[in-house]
C-alpha cells in the first residue's frame, strides 16, 4: 500500500500500524521499536506532505517534578526527526548524526504533544532538519537534527 | 547523610538509594523519577568528586535495526548532565535548557555505557557542562548542555 | 526617535544609522561594533515587527575554496541572533549564551545574504530565536540562538 | 616538507607559513582565506600530535561593550576545528557540517586565546571534533563540530 507524500509516493512501511478508532484515528504508529515502545508509543500521520508527529502525555512521560523528562521529549524529537525527513529518505534507511534542544517550556500530564517541522536541506546522503514541539500549541521543545542515510530499505 | 563532592560536602539526597550488592554496588540509583526509571534505571557515583553515570545496555533500549535509540542515549545524557553538574548545583534544582548531542558510534545489547564529562563554567545560576558516552569504553556520545538553577531544596 | 517594533514601541538607539540611499535606503546599520564593521558591515529593517538581518557577499567573505567562511555566516547568525530577539530584549543588554548552526550550502560573491527567524521563547532573563540564512533565497544556514538579558540600557 | 602529525606524517601545506621570529616564533600562519585573514589571523602548531591554535585579543576582535564579539569566537572556532581534524582528514579537504558553542566567559583585550580539543569519532566521510577556547587559561568557549569530507587535495 502506498501513500502520497511530498510531490511523489512511498511504499507503506509494514511496522507502520494504521489506527481506525479512538483518539489515534487516522494516525499510524511504528511497532517495531523497542525503547520508542517504552517511551512513547508516538503516533505519525501526513498533512498535505508535512510530517507530523504526535503523543498524549501522561503520568509515566513525566520527572520527579511533575514535568515532562527532557528525555522524553529528547526521544519524541528524534522519533520526529525521521518523519519530518521522510520525503527526503528515498527508500533509504537512516542514523541520527546530531540531536539539539531548546527546551522552551515544560509540557504537562493531560496535553496534545505535537511535533512539526522543515527539511532545511535534503543533500545526496545528509538531511538537515528543524522542528518544534508543542504541547497543547505551546511551544515546548525547538531542535535541530541531522541524518545520514544509510543504504536502501 | 552527607558525601564528599568535588571540594564540599553535600546532604544525599533521600531519592538516592546507594546499592550494596550486585553488578551496581557503590554506585546509588535515582528512585523518583518516572520517566527515568522506564527508560533506565541509571546508576550514579562520584570518584574524587567527578560525577559518573552508567548503565548496562539491554534489548530495551534498542531501536528496530539492533543498536541503542538515539532517544535512550538522550535521556541517558539529560540525566548525567545533572550528575556532573552537581558539585555546582549548591542545593538549587534545575532544569535542562539546552542539550545537544553527536552520535559517534552505536552501542550494542551487553555494552557497559557510562558517561563522564566537566562542568565548563559554573555560573551564578548557569551551569554549562560537557560530556562524553561511552560503551565498553568505545566513544559513542559527544554532547553538551545548559543546566538553569531555579530555587533551592 | 522611536519605532514600531512587534506590538510595542522601543527608543531607536543611537547607533543604528538609517541609510537613506543606494542599495541599502530604507535599512539601518550598526556602527559600534569593531568586529563587525570587519566581518560585515550588516543592515537590519524591521517588516511587521518581524526582525530581518541582511548584506551583500563579497570577496572578502569568502574562504580559500571561493565559498562563504563558515566564521562568516555565524557572526552574522550572531548578528541577526539579536536583531530577531529585539522585541523581546525590552530595553535590556544581551549576551549570546548559545550560537549553533547546521550548514547547508555555501554562499557565492555577489549574493544576497538574509537571514530571517522567530522568537521561540521569550522568558524574563532568556530569549530563545531559531533562524534561517538564504543567499538569493537558497537556504545556506539553519541556526538557533540563545540570549541572556543582562542589565538595562 | 612534511611534519609529524599524529601516527603518520602529512605535507606540509604550502599555504601554512611558518613564524620564525616574534611572538608567534614555532607557529604557522594561513595566507590562502580572506575572511579568516581579516577577523584573524589565527596560528597553528601541532604539540605531541595535538593541533592548537590561537590569536592574541586586540581591539579590533571586540564588540561595542568592549568583550570579544561572539562571531568572532565562533570563526576563531571554525579554524580550530580543522586544525584539531587534521590528523583524521588523510589529504582530503573538508567543509564544516554543523557548529555549536556554549559562550562561557568574555575574552579582553590583550588576553592569549587558544583553543585544543579532540577527534572524538574520525569516520569515513565525516570527523567529530568537540574542543575549548580559553583566554589567558580561562575556559571562555566550548564547542562542538562535525566535518564533511569532500575529495582530496
Amino acid at each position: 500500500m502506498s501513500e502520497q507524500i511530498g510531490t511523489g509516493e512511498m511504499e507503506r512501511d509494514s511496522r507502520l500500524q494504521l489506527i481506525t478508532q479512538g483518539e489515534w484515528a487516522g494516525w499510524s504508529m511504528w511497532r517495531s521499536d523497542a525503547f520508542e515502545q517504552r517511551a512513547g508509543p508516538f503516533y505519525e500521520k501526513f498533512e498535505g506532505g508535512e510530517g507530523i508527529t504526535a503523543f498524549r502525555a501522561g503520568q509515566e512521560h513525566m520527572n520527579g517534578g511533575g514535568f515532562m523528562h527532557g528525555g522524553c521529549l529528547m526521544t519524541f524529537a528524534d522519533s520526529a526527526l525521521f518523519t519530518i525527513a521522510r520525503p527526503a529518505m528515498e527508500g533509504s534507511f537512516g542514523v541520527t548524526m546530531n540531536l539539539s534542544g531548546d527546551f522552551l517550556d515544560s509540557a504537562r500530564v493531560g496535553e496534545f504533544v505535537e511535533a512539526r517541522g522543515q527539511i532545511t536541506r535534503a543533500a545526496k546522503s545528509i538531511v538537515f532538519v528543524r522542528g518544534l514541539v508543542t504541547a497543547d500549541d505551546r511551544p515546548v521543545l525547538s531542535f535541530t537534527g541531522i541524518i545520514k542515510k544509510v543504504g536502501r530499505r
